[in-house]
């Protein structure tokens, strides 16, 4: 059987991936008092007198709500609210595998900024986290937006930071292998969504100082009018030559190329043109810009995708559990740039001098031990950066 | 320790109650390729090609939403969202350690009733059925109607119909004792709030022909203005005399007194002027409207409480997880009438006439028989009264 075939059959026999079990044992009269009527008065009075006691007696403080309007799911599209839920109880399993996380899937069924936010704003109070997931830009960074304003719980969209985190971590240590400069490098990224901003600019905040962005019509400048006003915040980060031309164009010479975009889109004689000791990130999903044989044919050295199969698998789950582990652990009123960028270097670092190579630039999504390293240099980032409150 | 302090130290030892955990192990390649992507796109397609496989693929069909706004939380009043979580969270484990339903608490942070019906029609997509709790009436009784009207998964107020439930269960039992007609006794209710409104509409379902209902200021008449819409409703299914007067004019020769009210409002001089092998059942919580010794020193025949340090305790806990497990198995698209005239009658044929006493007129809320036999029940008059959907 291949993967979707398993798939289906592991979903239908378990009738999805998740559980709401309880931490405390119901077998005595004494039992039912003490976690239901009349003992469970008590708690609640204590938070009603405090309301800060809702972190000390229950399970807020753990539980981070996967938020989805179904809109962006996968390569999928736009397939609404149910059909996303197999990929939020997904997330969920791995928030619990890796991080010990509790996370829940509110799949909802609007596809309103305001409408998305408000939900999200009246279902806040059970949760200590809210993680935005699978929804069309530019409507999820306006969402992102909104709800870092009107909540003190920590908001994070990963498909734009996770995203971020992990190709920034891979980066880096590809760029030990090759010797050079992230100040001298000139990075091409393709697809300028949601994703392809974050990584413009948690790049930009490393140091990069050249990057082309491109979407299916070429480099974006900002003396052109852009679809929508990610897109114009991107052009404004980038391309200060004021470049025009299409990918082909944009990858001659380059150092790196960053793909968040659709597959094939990227060929052998693209990848010639580019600098030597070329680095390759093809990270469509499942089909990524150009397979990696082909890529290394054209001579590139170091080659990541967003696969399994492939060695370089650039991978949320390196960068998602571990940072709401840390941001709660920690009580963060926010997941800032100083935390992101915390997890990239913590996510580059368990990858030891020793064992880094052209094909292990990046730890292994099954490696455990990422979830509690990042989980420490988040929370550390988060106490010195004046956002934790414990 | 009381069961103040031993509730508080478990809420906080264990940091809430509840935990959210996978059903299917995620330790190789191969577990994340087929819980996650690249497989779990196919379940994803499925049910964007067939929404009803949301069902089948997603944990939907065993999910219900504990909803509360905090607006009336056990005896405790308006305390809000963050302080009613501990009894959603203990409601949502009562569900699992009583009939293997999941269930999540979605506490909002509105008490307005139209944004709660909005929450929860949004977030409807995850879960198969909703629980409100704890919510204030007469609002309960609107969103609860908005809801059933904009939802077709089952909605259900445990607060009225799982207390109505078990107490027409109960009633049925001590009938049998005492040897009285449903047809020809007189029941008082005191407590003209949403659970009155229930439990009066539900005792004219299975017969009874003479209840009067009470509030603070006496028996509710319909020729004379009432407080709420409410109150009105009740009016006009009781007191078809249009007698006017107070609590202890009303219980005067009545056969059953049903308190949902407050503490130490029925005195034993009203419990002596009832009539022979009186029925008091006295729920408010914690302390009763009379203490069970006082009411039979009285010459009550039958005494029941909310309370589990007594006989004869009348607990929703009985009713509410085995209606939705039996909803939820037929997939039902609501709890009508029929449904919780069926979980009465499997309730109350839980003690077997051999083990039928006025202190054992209903099974032990610890009894796990119970969740099976209301299901059962409930699931077959789901599928006889055509709103089963398998």
């Amino acid at each position: 059987m291949n993967y979707n075939e398993l798939a289906l059959k592991m979903h239908e026999e378990n009738k999805g991936k998740i559980e709401v079990i309880s931490k405390v044992t119901l077998e005595t009269r004494a039992d039912l008092s003490t976690a239901y009527t009349p003992g469970v008065a008590e708690p609640c009075r204590k938070i009603a007198e405090r309301k800060d006691d809702v972190y000390k007696y229950t399970a807020k403080g753990n539980l981070v709500a996967v938020v989805s309007d179904g809109s962006a799911v996968l390569g999928l599209g736009n397939i609404g609210a149910e059909a996303s839920i197999p990929v939020m109880e997904g997330k969920s399993i791995l928030f619990k595998a890796f991080a010990d996380v509790d996370a829940f899937p509110i799949c909802v069924s609007t596809q309103d900024v305001d409408e998305i936010v408000n939900v999200v704003k009246q279902i806040e109070p059970v949760f200590g986290g809210i993680n935005l997931e699978d929804i069309a830009s530019p409507r999820c960074v306006e969402v992102e937006r909104k709800l870092k304003e009107v909540l003190d719980i920590p908001v994070f969209h990963d498909d734009q930071h996770g995203t971020a985190v992990v190709v920034c971590a891979a980066l880096i240590n590809a760029l030990k292998i090759v010797d050079k400069k992230i100040d001298e490098i000139k990075i091409v990224i393709n697809g300028a969504g949601s994703a392809g901003n974050a990584i413009a600019r948690m790049l930009l905040d490393l140091g990069v100082k050249n990057i082309l962005s491109c979407d299916r019509e070429g480099i974006l400048s900002r003396d052109v009018p852009q679809n929508n006003w990610v897109q114009d915040e991107i052009a404004s980060l980038t391309n200060h030559e004021l470049l025009k031309g299409d990918l082909a164009f944009a990858l001659s010479g380059a150092d790196v190329f960053i793909g968040v975009s659709a597959k094939n889109v990227v060929s052998k004689e693209m990848v010639k043109s580019m600098n030597h000791d070329a680095i390759v990130f093809a990270m469509a999903n499942p089909d990524p810009e150009i397979m990696p044989d082909l890529a290394l044919e054209a001579g590139a050295r170091i080659v990541g995708t967003g696969r399994s199969d492939f060695p370089n698998q650039i991978n949320n789950v390196l960068a998602f559990p571990g940072i709401f582990r840390g941001a709660l652990d920690a009580r963060a009123s926010d997941i800032n740039e100083a935390m992101k960028i915390a997890a990239v270097y913590a996510i580059a670092d368990l990858v030891d001098a020793s064992e880094l190579k052209d094909d292990n630039i990046i730890p292994s999504a099954l490696n455990k031990k990422i979830g509690a390293d990042v989980a420490k240099a988040v929370y550390d980032a988060a106490v010195k950066s004046g956002v934790a409150r414990i």
